[in-house]
């Protein structure tokens, strides 16, 4: 074997570690924000007899257009959207994968808001795109005037948001969204990854969709429909985003047993997303009790809940993974990311957590959250 | 809906239309080198029943290593090799893909020897990687004299092979592949898709890769292994390289139904690997047969045949489909390539063509193979 070092690998590339979630197996694991209730029964009997069928064709290659899948996908979104406003690959990644090579690269630049989902600059420069990160305004949250404030001094030509922002849960509002697409000529894409998680008449922003060809909204089956397994993203758009799509994606790249069995999920979306309700109700609890054990947990619309006031994030991390917890250091000064579990899972957490002694009550720790962020944490959330 | 034009796409894409082999529904489809044999059934259902094993676990991300499969196919490889070795990604596209966005990229640049598989050029166009046609000798053969000649004019930092070549099934003899790995200090891919086709006995890159820590060799299950439809391709290399590839994939890139499916097929490669000697007699027949038809075959040693004495391949492409057969128009001038099929599938292909009548016998047209081609055609092949 011979070192990494000696191989005429890429300079940008020199020196990096690949992205790296711990997957260790551990009784309750609440880290990378799975939906932990399994697919129902009688779910999993239709995927498997779906998937059954695909294999009888396998040697063939898919349909490369997947239209039943996007057909399914435009009946469970609503808002009068067809197939031909929908794309789907293997993971809402990849989807901002294809975003960033069709309308990113080499001489363009992405703009995030800090701290948000690590894996933008990570796709960013797998796809040469120059990516800059954005300040927030205070506890996380993102005013219009602060977001068109960035947009303008960075001039990108994308802009993401992520709604509810991960790794902070923040829910952002539609007036967002709106006065960012009316700042810019370029695309914007709206990652509503944990969108199932809002509280009940929250708009999406598929609400926007109609007259602004250059929106973007992309979602994911690994949340809400408890199929991270599956690698199921899609994005609802103008058809004419979906062509420029097409120009970049892998022939084939959506598998026939993917479509198979993403077809069976959606097909029970009412079963598959019976879970949310439990989770969203675990999540408030978390909040609460959080705050009771004396914590600073940060509001939140998705299926996690960020809290500060940890002294020594890495300790209590390792803490609760020595006591078979897994949750997530996200890289934000004391504070922690848990994923809201079953009740039990919760319990065991919260459990384990107060076991470990109240946190420090110092305010320059308990309150430690800065105003603006600009940078974004070294994360690996999925 | 707005038009393409109007979205601010990357200016390289602009004007380009989508990969895209025809997906006809007909009775004979000749077109994209599948194996037209279907899995036998015990095997498929070993393969559902290790799918619907994952789906119990798919609200989980798989696990990002798929270190079972890696060591699956390492065993099935041989020549000592281990999980350590080994690489995949959702067909070999994607594992093409990873190399170039580890290796190649913006100012950097892919050698391939044309007329070869056309995702070549395109897949460097996706990663911003340079791609240059070097040409290759008379009858497609490229001889270590000639691709060292094309390497020293281009100075490339990744060389392709193509072995046997798509779309002219072209072998290529190992010593060309040690000449070119000796002079250049950069990556060299050898693409063995078709590798299972080749006689008995003719050993593969894989023999070369001791010491040679810039050489891989690219596999897929889409050919031989007859699954086109679950998107696997695979590698083998030095564990450096391996290393290199982690830090361009995206995170949990190979789906835990994906996983799971290719296991069940590696499993049984014996089984899944019965059809290969029918395909290999049915390809000879087809070069016998095309010949006695006053049609030029080309040697080959994968599970197609380019025939060159074709008067007109359009008319004649559409004249087969018109009668349920699709074959493939690679853009050679006077060529069409036909996958090797069932003996019932091959035995309609040729009566359907000896039904058109007999090719022109003009000298001009049937020998028609320029000595040199260095413009990779306009190919849309899987």
């Amino acid at each position: 074997m011979t070192s990494l070092s000696k191989l005429p690998i890429r300079d940008d590339l020199r020196g990096r570690s690949p992205y790296g979630a711990p997957q260790r197996p551990v009784p309750v694991a609440l880290n990378v924000n799975e939906n932990t209730h399994p697919v129902p029964e009688d779910v999993a009997a239709d995927i498997v007899a779906r998937v059954a069928a695909a294999v009888g064709g396998v040697n063939r290659y898919p349909d490369r257009e997947f239209t039943e899948l996007r057909t399914a996908f435009a009946r469970y979104l609503g808002h009068d959207l067809t197939a031909e406003n929908i794309w789907a690959a293997n993971g809402s990644n990849e989807v901002l994968q294809h975003i960033l090579q069709a309308f990113g690269g080499p001489g363009r630049t992405l703009l995030g808001y800090a701290p948000t989902y690590s894996m933008y600059p990570l796709l960013a420069s797998g796809t040469g795109t120059a990516y800059v990160a954005g300040a927030r305004d205070a506890d996380y949250e993102l005013s219009p005037e602060t977001a068109v404030a960035e947009l303008r001094e960075h001039d990108p030509d994308i802009v993401i948001l992520c709604s509810p922002n991960n790794p902070t849960g923040t829910p952002l509002g539609l007036e967002t969204i709106e006065a960012v697409y009316d700042a810019t000529p370029g695309i914007v894409v709206v990652d509503e990854a944990y969108a199932e998680f809002m509280p009940d008449g929250v708009p999406s922003a598929l609400t926007l969709l109609p007259g602004r060809p250059r929106l973007l909204v992309s979602r994911t089956m690994s949340k809400a429909f408890a199929f991270a397994g599956a690698r199921v993203g899609y994005l609802a758009a103008d058809p004419a985003v979906i062509d420029a799509l097409r120009l970049v994606r892998l022939p084939y790249h959506l598998s026939a047993l993917t479509q198979a069995a993403a077809l069976g999920a959606v097909a029970h979306s009412d079963e598959m997303l019976a879970t949310v309700g439990d989770i969203r109700h675990q999540r408030d609890r978390l909040v609460t009790e959080l705050a009771r054990l004396g914590y600073t947990p940060h509001r939140s619309g998705s299926n996690f809940v960020l809290f500060g006031g940890v002294d020594d994030p890495h300790a209590t991390f390792e803490a609760l993974a020595e006591r078979g917890i897994l949750i997530r250091d996200v890289g934000i000064p004391h504070h922690l990311r848990v994923t809201a579990g079953t009740e039990a899972e919760t319990t065991a957490f919260l459990e384990a957590l107060a076991a470990l002694g109240r946190p420090a009550q110092d305010d320059a720790v308990a309150d430690d959250a800065p105003d603006r962020v600009r940078n974004a944490p070294v994360d690996s959330d999925a």
